[in-house]
């Protein structure tokens, strides 16, 4: 935007399901800004995030690149999935590169509104990122802690803590009830404004969790959803999305605006009906390298430029943003590393089809590929039966024998291969028998080797806990007077069950 | 329409399921016409067929009462789903009232095209029954057959066959080709348009069959789907409805006319992905009392009449066609038995929300009831462990642990409850202990008790079979030469395994 004609990009990055947006599926309908978002601009049925769960997604997101290489993995155990609690040591890795970084380069102006994930000690907090603003928390928005043996994760407003959840930012975990949605959603209107005033660039990562165990949602939406908590949740944040999409036009920069809707994992179909959402058709939730735990919905918005009411089956990844941003700021990716992602601006702007694989990881080991519309599981595993025997349950009432399995099953040799256009469920595999088998397995060992041989993973950043690391003081506790001590430091190698 | 002002009814009445939409989440998006009749009408995410299977969801529709009332359903084994095979000795009572012989009262033409399923007997052919006309044939198009074990069904025009299907209406079983829908198409708008021309008020009910195992559609859209050859079918049927509108809008009577889409029964997922379609998130399918097996896709449509962009949360029925068509007809419907159908007139023009319950049967057996967001099943019931150990699943990879029982669960005494809105997938009963499970305990007694008070059951129109009654000779075979030679007749109590 401005008399340079620079871009501003924003990206919206939730933890919800493909399947809880009215436009894909959703019984309850409760999206009609985002079905409007879709009926204005490019819908993805076919996008992925990099990692069934968040911290290494949003790594992804914001590096162009897979886990495995961003460092945003464990190798404690075979294939687990880590993140950033509390109690980790790790963070993002200094060598990455980050988006708002990159944008600098054209002197757009970055602000992350809601959950960080990507490391909450202070040298791996947004600022330190390249981003100009902050106004969230680093961690999930679990609790409500007695700050002895854990505090209450903290809020900040850039580099300093302003309270601590269930404290100063109130959650009722009981009625469900909390205004933080409206609370991100006025940080992220004025910080529009305040860029549009200025005729500044900018680049808002808007990031609320209000969907995350605890849901949580402010008074007007509570009750007013036809499924509960979770989805009075759904409500505000579409209500929310429809008015930062109502602020663009109003301000005039809509013309130059590309909007971005994403999620970074699958619904957590393991938390119940009361705190998850919906996969829609797909198999499985969160943690899961299944479709449900990996495939997003995705909504791509720019008036005037990404032609109206089109479904693109692009095969796209949350790392494309990276790239794309980019692109459309006018900034090259570095040249020094491998970027996963790809520049979508031929999809957005021309509606052309890409070709390139989605690779499914859990932990360093590569589970999944999906080639054009055939997914090859090369591992498969839901949980642990000792995980599953106590309750835990990523796929409910969608066990698929073989597939769904609870040992770790390793299927190299002979992958199941499945056609996720006829069988989005993942639950009729392809017979080893048949031509299209021989046919699928060809290409995509081909491809497997090829993305096998190059990799160079990078420095497993979620090996190692340590309860003297969690938030007991962060900056800008002294002036609140909210300064916790600390436990001696006692570092342990974190344990991922799943 | 015309000069009195009266108003056509146009019914579409397909074999596809709620997920196959792309406004209820298919992945593939094969549906933009439909989606855009959504945009354009009223769309219902709470409506129901009357039985999860082909006839007595028709028949439901038709007379605008329950099977177990209209006399569509067996007596020869508990909770057992019939329909009408061409062994079937029954068919449509002659004590029934159907739809169209109530509007003739207002001068309605009307006309059926594609699947009848009320019986194929002489006597219960839609022209005997109120049709004016129709083309199509009796029975599913299943086939081909050799003529000596077993005919190869008619197709009607009228009152005379003009060929058969695999004969002179091709559908390669190999390749999926069939041009069927094309003829279906343009039987439809010839008939609209004569209609028009006339200033006829009319009733079409438009009710093709391709997504019907053995699925088809016609070469143009053969391969052109994401999904193989359910979805190719998918695209023929939305393209062809698509036409429909666009012929009504063309002959200017889009603004007199309601047309509503829906479908007669959820996807038959045990077809396997190449033969069905997506229930979305619900559990099972065809022939099952689980949402997956009643909950269908249904728009309305009326320019000018009914809000465009709506969502309705009305529990609807098929059965609800009949008496909301009769309403705007302006029509009474018959005061001397129970109809189950209600007028939808006020959910239509006025977005009201009316209090009623969902019935679930199989057979005569009411398996589950829904009110509000609540469903209890009393009856649970996927297939017998004989069938399921044969590889028919009705429910695959969705086994729900003491829901999708393969013995017939009495739960009378204490139903199983789900909260649909929260849990769509029926997976997570609602507490017994809960004050939750008490309230609705207690509202749904009500609503049960109050319903078999007053059931007097119809006469089972579906317990015996004959071989002699197949589709030999049907009328017209004579001019054709395809006058084929009946067995002796033999007629057994049919075996109705689910």
């Amino acid at each position: 935007m401005g008399p340079i004609g620079r871009d501003e990009l924003k990206h919206h990055h939730h933890h919800m399901g493909w399947g809880d947006l009215g436009v894909f599926g959703e019984p309850s309908k409760e999206t009609p800004n985002l079905d409007l978002m879709a009926a204005q601009g490019m819908l993805f049925p076919n996008f992925y995030t990099a990692n069934p769960l968040c911290s290494p997604s949003r790594a992804a997101l914001l590096t162009g690149r897979l886990p495995v290489r961003n460092g945003f993995y464990t190798t404690n155990a075979h294939a687990r999935n880590a993140y950033t609690p509390q109690e980790i040591v790790g963070g993002i890795s200094p060598d990455e590169i980050l988006l708002p970084e990159l944008l600098k380069k054209k002197d757009y102006v970055s602000k992350i509104i809601g959950k960080w994930h990507l490391g909450h000690r202070t040298q791996y907090l947004p600022l330190k990122h390249g981003f100009d603003e902050w106004f969230g928390s680093p961690n999930c928005h679990f609790g409500p802690y007695n700050n002895s043996v854990c505090p209450n994760i903290p809020v900040y407003n850039n580099s300093e803590m302003k309270g601590r959840y269930y404290e100063e930012f109130e959650i009722n975990v009981k009625t469900g009830e909390s205004n933080l949605t409206q609370i991100y959603l006025k940080e992220g209107l004025d910080f529009i404004s305040q860029q549009a005033v200025a005729q500044r660039p900018f680049f808002l990562y808007w990031a609320p969790d209000a969907t995350h165990a605890p849901v949580y949602a402010s008074k007007r939406f509570l009750g007013k959803s036809q499924r509960g908590r979770y989805g009075d949740a759904m409500m505000e944040l579409d209500d929310s999305i429809g008015q930062i999409l109502a602020h663009l036009v109003s301000l005039g920069i809509h013309n130059k605006t590309l909007v971005f809707f994403t999620s970074d994992n699958g619904a957590a179909v393991m938390s119940g009906p009361l705190q998850s959402g919906s996969n829609g058709p797909f198999l499985c939730g969160k943690e899961t390298t299944f479709e449900g735990g990996m495939r997003e919905p995705a909504i791509a918005w720019w008036p005037g430029r990404i032609p109206a009411g089109t479904v693109s089956y692009q095969l796209g990844s949350v790392m494309d943003l990276f790239t794309t941003s980019l692109s459309v700021a006018g900034v090259l990716p570095p040249d020094d590393r491998v970027i996963d992602g790809l520049d979508l601006s031929p999809v957005l702007f021309n509606n052309s089809l890409l070709d390139r694989p989605i690779f499914y990881y859990r932990g360093n080991q590569l589970m999944a590929v999906r080639i054009g519309q055939y997914k090859a599981h090369y591992w498969t595993w839901s949980n642990s039966w000792e995980e599953f025997n106590k309750g835990i349950n990523f796929c409910p009432g969608q066990e698929v024998p073989g597939v769904t399995t609870h040992t770790q099953e390793e299927h190299t040799m002979q992958p199941l291969i499945f056609h996720l256009g006829q069988d989005p469920g993942e639950r009729y595999p392809i017979s080893v028998e048949s031509k299209e088998y021989r046919d699928v397995l060809r290409r995509v060992t081909a491809v497997v080797e090829q993305h096998q041989k190059d990799l160079i993973p990078g420095m497993p950043q979620l090996n190692m806990c340590d309860l003297a690391v969690m938030n007991w003081s962060p900056p800008g506790c002294e002036q609140l007077g909210k300064c916790l001590k600390a436990p001696e430091s006692n570092p342990w190698k974190c344990d991922w069950p799943h």
